[in-house]
């Protein structure tokens, strides 16, 4: 009945009350110093929270040089990061340096020589999630990754542990404050996406290649975590379909707010179940028309929002700033704090269980809805025409909107659920008749 | 540097991967039927998250009789509660029955036999929570209660856990959806007090005897146990400062309306900085006002919505359904995996942490704003005469609203923020005042 994947290492036993917890920080960006400053000036609650002090005894940075780094003993500093994960008196590695090969690397080391991890690192964990896993289990180590989704809003805490007697049957949320600054700036100010990015750079909410976050790679690795925890299953990155913002116009904007939607970032987790009666899981990242009335439209600047739907909790919502140092720092040092109280009195976290190992649907499997704005030749049986190609695929209307310009048309049509698949194979369709002009953008629903 | 609330008793030995664990449920009604339910109808995915399968192994009800209960085989049940919690094939207690004398009785039996408890009884955990700890952390054992405080909303896991590494400053929420119905019914459609009252009982929103509930009793128990964890401090309901909403009128509703405000009843957790440097914490409840545009404000019917401010984290809030036998059901059995799982493998949950020891403030000493709504002499001088009594005692007024009437006037003050004990002795003073002839209302603003 049980299989391999929820076989556990035995539990450590504990290094002992009062004794010190050794710690290396790989890392010393925004995050990096904020835990250890934190760590430097609440050290005693963090001795009593865990039963024994933690003590940074090393910080790996890229270069020693002599770049001030405030607070930092000289000798605490080396660029040896692979020598220090292993040292004997490190019992616990925290790792925000960000990136994957480099990363990588020193969490496998730490884990293989049993050596606890937390990480901040998103792209690796929804990268690398098998390997971290398998040797976390062979050594009995543990891997905390609170972090990686959404800073401080406790996600991962709350699929692992929260929701473990439940059944998630959804996940949607905005879980990138960079697209979520831009779509905001766009919606508030008409700005096109240019000059939102432009903006976002400027103050500091995009990064100077802001390419993970645009086009959502960012999104999809944390979509790839939390439906991995939420469907105890491996839903690794390149599982994730991804549709990043670069393509919304002011225009696209403009007519969601007319429509009474604004457009927003969603990474979808889903539980899907097949006309065969199995179930099958998606996660997926793409803009989203989200009703003015829903709280996630009104979820500004940097905030992440995510909602959950499960068979007995029903629909929990959480709320907050989803990045930057001290949000990233609070959700790091709780996991400090659990992995060293494991250090010092034996235990283990919860590991990696994905025992349910369920299929994963493609995206054209999963039903969404589309909202579909067009050019149409302006004569008698272009719409029947139109509504036609719907109506072949047995897809019905929720609403269509025409209105006449000089010679074309603008029809905007939104769907029912269908099959996405289907729906790309009408606006193919449609994008082949000859009375159909353009199709301007097509833009799911949240809903 | 430890204090003796930090010692945990060494962790236990697993039973052992593919071990069964034997359930006591203590309790057949929404809560505990569901519980059973949903152990039988997801058994398979129990036994994958635990490490082995969960075994309801007697359900213990006062009244066996002839009672029909679905689904559960005669034999599991008996009216031997203290008999099934100390019986060898008992790993696990689930104690769903409610109240506090028998179920603690029940539970500490439990404990000092070595058997991990899950109970979702709030005002059990608020009254007796230092001889519930000691007792588990005596023999080891485990005690989780996240559905004492609204139900899957996970606060005893974000604060126990996930903000472990962090200092909170504040939780201030709407955690009783009995009150929060009634006064959402109250403003929604104008009515009194007794009509909203009678509206809720008839949906089954308000149990039969209210009391608990509309007088905040309720809600204390849930800020009791919040600011116990925020604050490493031993907060009982005791300590609690708690006015409930039985004096809110249609007219306190509609003045509130008027001025932009909605009436919520909140328990509001506080950690204070008194004037010598030292800190200290508050736990209260009582109803506030709050500002329309705030979403506490538009949290109706029985929804939960608890906002957490802590130093690095920021500001994260947390909705869903905070009651029901569903959403009760999920919390407990996330308790009853993270329970079952240490009792296969090993290891023990982050025990009973009080090592602040902070001092109790009193309610007087919190800092406050009152919005007093009051009929007074529509004479000159009177509103000087109010005025100065504010001005002798160095509270600052935000606004001042008169409003003439046949004879006298209504006068509408909301304070800047004061300590409550000067705030009340204003109230003293001004009652006494002639030109004061009365003091319709008096509510606190949230913030």
């Amino acid at each position: 009945m049980l299989t391999s994947s929820v076989a556990q290492a035995p539990i450590r036993a504990g290094k002992g009350e009062g004794e010190t917890v050794g710690i290396a920080l790989l890392g010393f960006g925004t995050v990096g110093s904020e835990v250890f400053r934190l760590l430097q000036e609440n050290a005693d609650a963090f001795t009593h929270r865990i039963g024994g002090p933690a003590e940074v005894r090393g910080v790996a940075v890229s270069h020693v040089g002599n770049k001030p780094r405030p607070g930092v003993p000289k000798d605490l500093l080396t660029d040896d990061a692979a020598g220090l994960v292993t040292r004997d008196d490190i019992d616990l590695v925290v790792e925000v340096i960000g990136g994957i090969d480099f990363p990588r690397e020193l969490v496998l080391t730490a884990l293989n020589a049993g050596k606890s991890v937390v990480t901040a690192n998103k792209a690796l964990v929804a990268a690398r999630a098998d390997e971290l896993a398998a040797a976390a289990e062979a050594t009995g180590a543990d891997l905390y990754f609170e972090a990686a989704v959404a800073a401080a809003i406790p996600v991962v805490g709350m699929l692992r542990r929260s929701l473990a007697g439940d059944q998630v049957e959804r996940i949607s949320g905005i879980v990138n404050g960079t697209t979520n600054f831009i779509l905001d700036a766009m919606e508030a100010t008409g700005a096109s996406y240019d000059d939102a990015l432009a903006e976002a750079t400027r103050l500091g909410y995009a990064e100077a290649d802001p390419t993970a976050d645009v086009e959502g790679h960012d999104a999809a690795s944390k979509a790839a975590i939390m439906a991995s925890l939420a469907f105890h299953t491996r839903v690794n990155f390149d599982d994730v379909y991804c549709q990043g913002i670069s393509d919304i116009t002011a225009g696209d904007i403009q007519a969601a707010n007319e429509a009474g939607f604004s457009i927003k970032l969603l990474a979808i987790c889903e539980r899907l179940r097949r006309d065969d009666g199995t179930e099958a899981v998606n996660a997926r990242v793409h803009p989203a028309l989200v009703r003015k009335e829903h709280p996630m439209a009104s979820v500004s600047e940097s905030y992440n929002a995510i909602f959950v739907e499960s068979e007995a909790a029903g629909e929990l919502m959480f709320y907050g700033n989803g990045a930057g140092g001290n949000p990233t720092a609070s959700a790091v040092l709780g996991d400090v704090v659990g992995a060293a109280r494991n250090i010092v009195h034996g235990g283990r976290a919860p590991g990696e269980n994905t025992y349910a190992n369920l299929p994963i649907a493609s995206f054209g499997e999963v039903r969404t809805k589309f909202h579909i704005d067009m050019e149409v030749s302006d004569k008698l049986g272009v719409l029947k025409e139109v509504a036609g190609v719907f109506a072949r695929r047995d897809v019905s209307l929720r609403t269509v909107r025409q209105e006449d310009g000089e010679e074309t048309a603008r029809l905007i049509v939104v769907t029912h659920s269908a099959r996405e698949e289907v729906l790309e194979a009408i606006i193919d369709e449609l994008r082949a008749l000859d009375s159909v002009h353009a199709v301007h953008s097509v833009i799911r629903l949240s809903e």
